[in-house]
């Protein structure tokens, strides 16, 4: 459809009546410019918080299929009340609006519930309301596996159905709403001087996505798949925003790193006199992934007498359970583990990395010369990632801001 | 499906995740008399009037028939959270269970959002869970229109999915679980040697639901017209509880009185001087009922030169907008209302009353001799209504009581 584009508003946009009703004009005024809008809502302010607490209660140790689908009805509800109060907020103001949940608005998933994958999108659905109306409402965050069960997308799944949506659509544009300008070149909160990036290759955001910026990974791949533009901007202030797309080629590249994200609350945990035979990686690590465990780094270095040694970085939170998970499944003795939490992560991000060497030098010698002490290394083609003290983020993201932007 | 009972709990049952726990012991303690159960659940305690307050910021003078399917889809979420936790609880505890939301149960209905009435149950789609399961959890209050859309039953319509669902599944018995022990001859709070009655006529229920005991009408008309068995009890508190079935027969009828209802908050209007024509009544109701102004009693009496009296009760609450409403639609002058706030109803209700003359007079004379004016009165075959005073509404209850039961 011509002129169509996708918005999608965050939790943290939509926290009061007062807040739905500013977007509701927000989206009046957008149809000056755009004649058919669909719009993605999340869950209001704490909603989905509040509800996974209440579920929690009886999930924990009963991972079973069906109480997972109980769990994904639960949740669904969300952005079902979000997404009815939208469209009733627009009509007061007298929009041609409609809502539909994920299942009426044709979006399939296969049944993985709590982190379901979109399958499908029957467009005609959205595109056969739009005839009759210039906005249409979607709950976010959900959709219907083949079996008609509500499903989930898992946190920060609205962004992945506005993207799916946008390609299955053909819109013309992305719009993702949030309570940030944009993508920084680090955390402001860390590194003062940090500054608004304007444009961001996929590959790029994929890499700022996983290590801080608030976006859903999975939205990225999609929006890079389908080339999908994309754009991120403040629900409430104006600016030009974060435009996402396929090729970030500059004529001349002045600097190759687009930014440095950080993240806290990283723990490592290393086994030790791990016997060194085929298997052994994924003994450790399937339970773990599923019991929802999400392990970051891993490094494997080898031991002596057919012995290896292995550490592995993840949350803070989900870290006295991961021991206790290795010790119950014989993975390793509880002498050999050894833990260490008060961790961060800083990387180095941009295309311009896997055709210049010396990027990876260069981070070592500014923390160096720091006084920072490197505990792990990571790369990927588009990144270079060390696993600092947490205490050292601040002081690593500053120093290295100055040396690459 | 023999031995197959119903069970419904009311918002007041569910308020926190404790007393879902609790009910969930109760429901897999029921299991031993009962080989299978349906559950119908309503909102997690004031769920329900926290999403109306949501809507209706929204709602005011825009009821369109899209703005209320809205409503209806934002109301049903409360339901379908408490029937999901539900259904949680239950697995927790090792009970083979399922939810469904009202649509899923294979529950339709008309279109009439808000205050829609169920047309028809697919009963195949529960009998079918049932194969596997033990219990079968529904989201009370909700089901789905020809169109597809998700439509509530209005205030109480929980019940009426537990009676409809009980007909439909030729259940037992449907079980009523609230936060009183039953249907008691009077209001405790007024009367207090007032009794638990144990058995009560379909049409006796009828009376008492409308006039004070909380249970929704259509409940009871359900369960009389389909001949369904129910009971009423406490959730919490072991007891008999009060049984409603089709006859309530007795051989040697002691006292024809089952019992006393009373209510507050009720407000008078009269309307003087108005053309005695045919269509007059109408012109003055069908506005009312548009803006859903429940009005209860009418009194019409004659005046002169072609003009007629008409007297009317209704809610506290609505005095003020029925008033404006009359006013908007030329049904009368200003000068010609007269409004009276600050009364209450009192009935006697039984089956013997349209059998043995005398109740009505006797009745009358109580309340004189308490010095009780009585500001209108209505009568239906087992039910003789009084309005007063809402300051003598105590005194008529307990005096009532005393003469009667």
């Amino acid at each position: 459809m011509t002129n169509l584009i996708v918005q999608k508003y965050g939790g943290s946009s939509l926290g009061t009546l007062d807040q739905i009703k500013f977007v509701a004009k927000k989206i009046k005024k957008s149809l000056e410019d755009s004649s058919k809008i669909v719009i993605v809502v999340s869950a209001m302010g704490s909603t989905t918080d509040e509800l996974v607490e209440l579920g929690e209660s009886f999930l924990k140790d009963n991972n079973e299929i069906e109480n997972l689908r109980d769990f994904d009805q639960l949740l669904s509800t969300g952005e079902i009340i979000s997404a009815s109060l939208m469209s009733m907020a627009l009509r007061k103001i007298n929009v041609n609006v409609i809502s539909l949940t994920g299942q009426k608005a044709g979006i399939f998933t296969d049944d993985l519930h709590g982190s379901a994958r979109i399958s499908s999108i029957d467009e005609k659905v959205i595109l056969s309301e739009l005839k009759n109306r210039d906005v249409v409402i979607v709950a976010g965050f959900q959709g219907v596996s083949e079996f008609g069960e509500v499903t989930t997308l898992g946190r920060g799944g609205s962004d992945t159905t506005a993207v799916a949506l946008s390609s299955a659509l053909n819109a013309i544009r992305c719009e993702i709403y949030t309570d940030v300008k944009g993508i920084y070149t680090a955390d402001p909160r860390l590194v003062s001087d940090s500054k608004l990036i304007s444009d961001i290759s996929y590959d790029e955001m994929l890499e700022m996505a996983s290590l801080g910026a608030k976006m859903h990974p999975r939205s990225i791949e999609i929006a890079s798949i389908n080339n999908v533009e994309m754009i991120i901007k403040h629900t409430k202030y104006e600016s030009e925003g974060t435009k996402l797309s396929k090729n970030n080629i500059k004529m001349e590249i002045r600097n190759a790193v687009t930014g440095i994200p950080t993240s806290k609350g990283v723990s490592k945990i290393t086994i030790n006199n791990i016997d060194d035979k085929p298997g052994i990686a994924s003994s450790i690590f399937l339970p773990l992934s599923k019991m929802g465990i999400s392990v970051d780094v891993i490094v494997q270095t080898a031991g002596n007498d057919g012995k290896t040694n292995l550490s592995f970085t993840l949350d803070d939170k989900d870290l006295d359970s991961c021991v206790n998970e290795l010790i119950k499944n014989n993975v390793s003795k509880k002498d050999f583990i050894r833990t260490q939490s008060g961790l961060g992560k800083v990387s180095i991000v941009g295309t311009g990395i896997q055709n210049q060497p010396g990027y990876a030098s260069r981070m070592f010698e500014t923390l160096s010369k720091n006084n920072i002490n490197i505990e792990m290394i990571t790369t990927s083609e588009i990144r270079i990632t060390c696993i600092v003290k947490s205490d050292d983020l601040e002081s690593a993201a500053k120093s290295l801001h100055k040396e690459f932007i």
